[in-house]
């Protein structure tokens, strides 16, 4: 597929949480129609969305009667089981590819790929008990971050080792799933790029944001990032790397740490990412539509920015804070839909241009 | 009601065209969930909201039903049966609210109401028959035009008279519909001001845009317009002054030619309007959210410009025009969804960022 997905083509999205309700607007700016996959009950997406299916992920009929209700599928998580991208891919093409799914699913794979690549990672070790875990502490040192090879995001599936001693526990954390220990590094501040790489190889990276998390959760994306230029240069070439190597089509999170040493990769994540939601308020082209237009084999947006902006997320209750921001000049409000606040839910985040 | 409207509730809108489409998404946005009402099957709207009834204007039962499945409803038409109004208004708060719309149904009704608020309009009277039509033309002149008092859009419902010999053929194409005849203003441009208002009587405008037609269609609007400091002055106090005697609440689109002699107000039309897209890529709230802000009764955005923008229809075949757009830098593309290309049917904007 090297043609352009005329308008009023059906995009499916996997996933029906805010990142495939962005997608979904996104899509339909661009003329396109959008189904949502997602086994929850009125999932934020189907909000804005022309069909949604509420089925599970082991649901063979649905997967397959998904698949051929739409003319491409991308998803808004990298966690998709193997058996149901397979049934998928037999009846629809899906960007980003199985690759991109098969090295992010897997953070000891995805450690190992960045290597290969002669990118700089934290130190890490395969840990598969607490022999290798203890092995691994003598080589890396403490701190250090225990962390499941699988299904982790946003602090969920990690326990930290002040010294040896928590070895035991921290183990005991992983309930018996495969692990790697992750050295820490010692970094001044963390940036991502945010790429895409369309159908026929045209990479396009928007300007590093500048990431601080709170609790292990994204707090605030701001832009530009503290870089100085060739370190600017440094990670958009990096990322530029991995997704061509990856032959990846779609838009990329590149997670960076900034440190006298050069920058070092933290993770990627294979599909649109919170430290990217800035460019819905910066950019005349933002993350969202970027991933549809690579998926759907359109030209890209070149990543330009017209405004610098500061990124803030609302998490839990931080919802009350929605009147008093709502009076704020500059202040671009982007709300999910989702019925219920719960402390450590992302409810929604800001965008407030700064110049 | 002078509280806002929590996220999550849910607001109704008449006509699911482009208008309610964008409307629908920047609702979503401030994490409202829309339904949309429209007679015609697969509204453009549909698939960016979470509700569709598809009925007439004179279904009683599909009225109320839909006025009581939702907390406020608004419109993208200006032409909504008495009826139907009276019915919805009974379930369910309608802004803006009935005057408006009693104003702007009827181009005689504006007329008089933008002169007793002592606005200049183009010279105009009512006509009624051949008689009053010619007494008309021997007082406004010609060349003038000839237009229903009810029910015209995109140069519908007009006829140009030339001179006195055109004015039976012109009333001939009224087909009997009440008319009004306007006189010709001598014009350098057109621009129009964005205006809203809220529920607590605040009023925002955007930069007034400069507006080209083609075809009796609105081809491109500029922002900045060219306009003197004190006439761009002039425009949005006039704009004000409108809102504020209707009472009104939304947004509120104003078209002025700038004459030698000042401005003179050609129409308005209580809702969002085709010459105000360019807020979705120049402002931070566009008037899309800018008018569910005022019928949620939520703060308004301050209307402030962070681009210079132009933006341009595309019309029927100019949807060809699509994938050499989509390669252009700074170019925002936003298509409608609609299935079928027609020739004067409007099928996308786009927004140029200029600077």
């Amino acid at each position: 597929m090297t043609d352009m997905l005329s308008p009023g083509a059906r995009i499916g999205i996997l996933g029906g949480g805010q990142l495939g309700r962005m997608l979904s607007v996104a899509a339909a700016r661009l003329g396109f129609v959008t189904h949502i996959f997602e086994p929850g009950a009125n999932p934020p997406a189907g909000q804005v969305a022309d069909r949604v299916t509420t089925a599970v992920y082991d649901d063979a009929a649905a997967l397959k009667a998904f698949a051929e209700s739409v003319d491409v599928i991308t998803y808004e998580f990298e966690n998709i089981p193997t058996e149901a991208l397979d049934l998928l891919e037999a009846n629809c093409p899906i960007h980003p590819g199985r690759e991109a799914l098969r090295v992010s699913q897997d953070r000891l794979t995805e450690k190992n790929f960045l290597a290969g690549l002669g990118l700089k990672t934290a130190p890490f070790a395969d840990i598969t008990d607490l022999n290798s875990l203890k092995a691994a502490i003598d080589q890396i040192g403490t701190p250090a971050i225990l962390k499941t090879r699988r299904f982790g995001y946003d602090g969920k599936g990690q326990a930290r080792l002040r010294g040896p001693e928590d070895a035991e526990a921290a183990l005991a954390d992983m309930a018996g799933a495969p692990a790697i220990l992750e050295g820490f590094v010692n970094f001044s501040h963390e940036v991502s790029v945010i790429a895409a790489r369309g159908i026929d190889g045209q990479v396009a990276c928007f300007d590093p944001g500048e990431n601080v998390h709170r609790d292990g959760i994204l707090h605030t994306t701001t832009v530009p990032a503290r870089l100085a230029p060739a370190q600017r240069t440094d990670a958009v070439l990096l990322a530029a790397n991995i997704l061509n190597a990856l032959d990846y089509v779609g838009v990329m999170g590149v997670e960076l740490f900034v440190t006298s040493e050069g920058l070092i990769v933290n993770e990627v994540a294979p599909r649109v990412h919170n430290s990217g939601h800035w460019t819905q308020n910066g950019c005349a082209v933002d993350q969202f539509e970027q991933h549809i237009r690579a998926v759907a084999g359109w030209p890209l947006g070149d990543g330009q920015r017209h405004s610098d902006v500061v990124m803030e997320n609302l998490i839990g209750d931080d919802m009350d804070r929605v009147p008093e921001l709502a009076r704020e000049r500059d202040v671009a409000l982007h709300l999910y839909g989702k019925a219920e606040v719960k402390p450590g839910r992302k409810m929604a985040h800001f965008n407030r241009i700064t110049r």
